[in-house]
């Protein structure tokens, strides 16, 4: 028998940077995670620890470090490419990798209505994404957002779904909708402003679920999707994932008492989980 | 030999409840985690199984979602009250109990520079918290807030402290200074509005934070303290708990490279820890 | 501009199912956590609200304690199986779907030297893992594990790799090697005996990690998976992803004392994250 | 107006630290998060950045591992006590310091049925915990476990506890009990072996909750308890936490199946919280 090496990754994850900006009337602040796989030529360390191709995992962390002292920060969308470049062009036995850049959203805090130069407040989960994957032929980069928390208490039905002998659940009318959304975009060609495209992205998708008439999780979904391709013609593919966060009507029947569709438990899980990847059709006929 | 069972407490947690209060221009949302523990009466059931006494945990959170059906939720505060007076009223077996009651920070939507009547966006981790401990006799009030995120990249030293052998850390002059703030109140007599204090205490220990020319974490935590004493007088008693979430300068020179206090490693262990009680002094001579 | 559905998928997450199976010497217990995604004719839900033909995710929970009612749990691999084949024989709109199943490791109590018929300790955070991906055409079954923690303090060098300017690590002959591995397998036609296979290829895993003269992380991950696929005929592929939890030795010469290769720092990040799939080969000339 | 800072305390926590002892024929590994709470003369430096008097956090981590270097690590409890006397005998303006040390659970790995020498698996979330609170007056020792899994699926009745309107729950004969464990212990007077003692108090509390005929979690709590101390003289108190992991019965009826107490829904939240405090009475009438 012989055994065969298929595929091989490997890089350093979590590598937490803070950059502080100090220009004259105010500190500009990032907080990212860094993370990179390489893909290569790096078989000989795997089938008998001859290393000497390999970048150790703590060089990815220092590179990272001194590129971002070195570099102004303006996105994760161009530091990734920043690094993916540094990679690719010093390291001849690079053939590919990926990075992944996670930026935490800290918000200017206000003094006295006025937002302070200096001081942040931390903006709770949500993350904003950068993801590129790029080999010596080819190069894809994605802009996202993970973990944004939305709910809304009015216009969302859940009914007319498929009957059968397992189905318990009742149609209803006017349920709450929650869900912790996970979005990823594709760009389109051409120089974009990633900062002004992930605000304008992620406005239309809170816009959208907010004012949705929602018949459906998916329905929803849909519509976040398609309202984004045609409002950000800087990106041509959009995939969305959103945990169905339930919050289930709690039965106040055996305590002589009427839930006037006020009372609800709320539930990590189970959940649902619903997904669905939208892309701009340039033909009519697709 | 005999065992004497010296203490005794039971109760229900995370009792998530989430309450849509339908006003007619707009919805109101509650979503709480409540915590509720007993004491009382309970010997025989621990030393012989006897649960006569014993109100079952699924009843208590059976009542927190009946008394919030019934009820206008207004504040954390009041609500755990209600549920201190019901326990203790109704049942002659409970001597005292302990109520938390954890609020997450919903905030509602713009959807094109309105607010949205119904739709709401995640605050991150940060809770208000309401704290009751009663029995019979007395009654303590507390609020609060948990895992408030605030980090400020000016005005911050950290210099002058004990030198010994185990003494690694040089003085520093401009740090950052970051954590993850909790902080508990005790009210004053007399009425109070508890979401008034809450938001001004809030406000109150955000600035202060912002605007302290800080000689440690210490030096911090006591004028945040001391600002929210002067400035809300419902309060007569603060604590504050402050890990100090270092950002670690990364030493740039082992690649030819200076770091101008730009570059840092974000790290949350080990944390430092510090934690003061700020009390209002009636007499001088305190 | 049109807008394309270009992929769909949805179900049920962290449906929580416990089963106790009441022999008569002894109970059996299984806890597991079933994920279940559908894709097919579902494009009319997320377009237009036609919810017709979806399945809701409730049904799919539902359909999973139904399912583990009327049957023996052996695997978590047959129980996939079960599943794909309920969802795909029953529902013609359903075209593919995936099923994971992760089982908790429960193990028996010991009381005074012997097992009891029916108390259990849990086993950590390790987790067994079935994945079933499966459409009308094809059936693909995959085992695993997940969160399995292991560490060596001997026979762990990493050396003689790339050296440039933004290396700063040393090289070291005798580090510690800590890992929380995932591993995953590809079954072979035939007939299997998933838990045989499982507790074979756990124990090939951890004995090839201890006995290993390792000259880095990828070359003891190779060896794992050679053993791995030179010990089991039932699997022909094997993924393993192993981040490198690092133990960095705490430089104690600051404080006048020499670090004799005992005092470490555990670190969870950053972290390296090595990954490598080998695959059985027929044919010499593959 | 004036502000008196009423308490303080301030440390260090989640230093992580590893020590490996080579000895001849194998290797020792202890994997312990320590953190350190210092009280005293502190006060200038919260009311007006007046350092001088304290030690660094950064200082405590330095000293932990230095420490640990110096000295042979038996047990959470003994290295508890080395620090209090460190930190308490070198620095005068120390007046008391709680110090909490937890040990990850390492188990030894076998290869070909022998315990390895050097190679170890992960014990899951279940730690051992010490605790110290000294001051110059007093020394409080405490043992402990943390975060034991543990399930029981026979001799678990839950009857006849109080019945009003907000009783929902039947009585049941024959549930699944599960909890996850914390027990705090404080020592006797006199020279003790915390290792043999921790293992004792693990085997009895397990073998107890295994063996008995539960009438609720409370009388399980008690019965573990006081097992404890009939078996252990070498403490004398002992509190008991007790989370209720409830498995819920799966409600097979709209089915048209018979749930024969077989199948159960898991459930993290909400959760009943059982506690109790066992005490050595010496005295017949205490």
């Amino acid at each position: 028998m012989s055994v065969v090496l298929a595929g091989n990754s490997y890089g350093k994850s979590k590598v937490r940077l803070t950059k502080v900006s100090r220009k004259p009337d105010r500190h500009e602040l990032a907080e990212w995670d860094v993370a990179i796989q390489l893909q290569g030529d790096f078989a000989p360390a795997y089938i008998m620890g001859d290393n000497r191709q390999v970048i150790a995992t703590d060089t990815m962390k220092n590179t990272v470090y001194a590129l971002a002292a070195d570099l102004e920060l303006t996105s994760p969308e161009a530091f990734a490419r920043t690094l993916g470049a540094h990679f690719l062009s010093r390291y001849l036995q690079v053939e590919s990798l990926d990075v992944e850049i996670r930026s935490a959203r800290w918000q200017r805090v206000d003094v006295s209505g006025e937002p302070s130069p200096h001081a942040f407040i931390g903006g709770g989960p949500e993350e904003r994404v950068g993801l590129l994957s790029q080999s010596r032929e080819r190069l894809s980069l994605q802009g996202g957002l993970d973990r944004l928390l939305i709910l809304k208490t009015a216009d969302s039905a859940w009914r007319d779904f498929h009957r059968d002998e397992f189905r318990a659940l009742p149609d209803v009318d006017d349920r709450i909708l929650a869900t912790e959304l996970t979005a990823n975009w594709r760009y389109s060609e051409g120089a974009i402003d990633h900062d002004a495209v992930f605000a304008a992205i992620r406005q239309t998708l809170i816009e959208t679920f907010a004012g949705h008439k929602s018949l459906g999780a998916q329905h929803t979904l849909h519509a976040m999707g398609a309202a984004v391709l045609e409002q950000c013609s800087a990106i041509d593919e959009i995939e969305l994932i959103m945990p169905n966060r339930h919050r289930i009507p709690f039965d106040l029947r055996p305590f002589q008492r009427e839930n006037r569709n006020e009372i609800f438990i709320a539930t990590d899980e189970p959940h649902g989980l619903i997904s669905g990847i939208l892309r701009r059709s340039s033909a009519p006929h697709e």
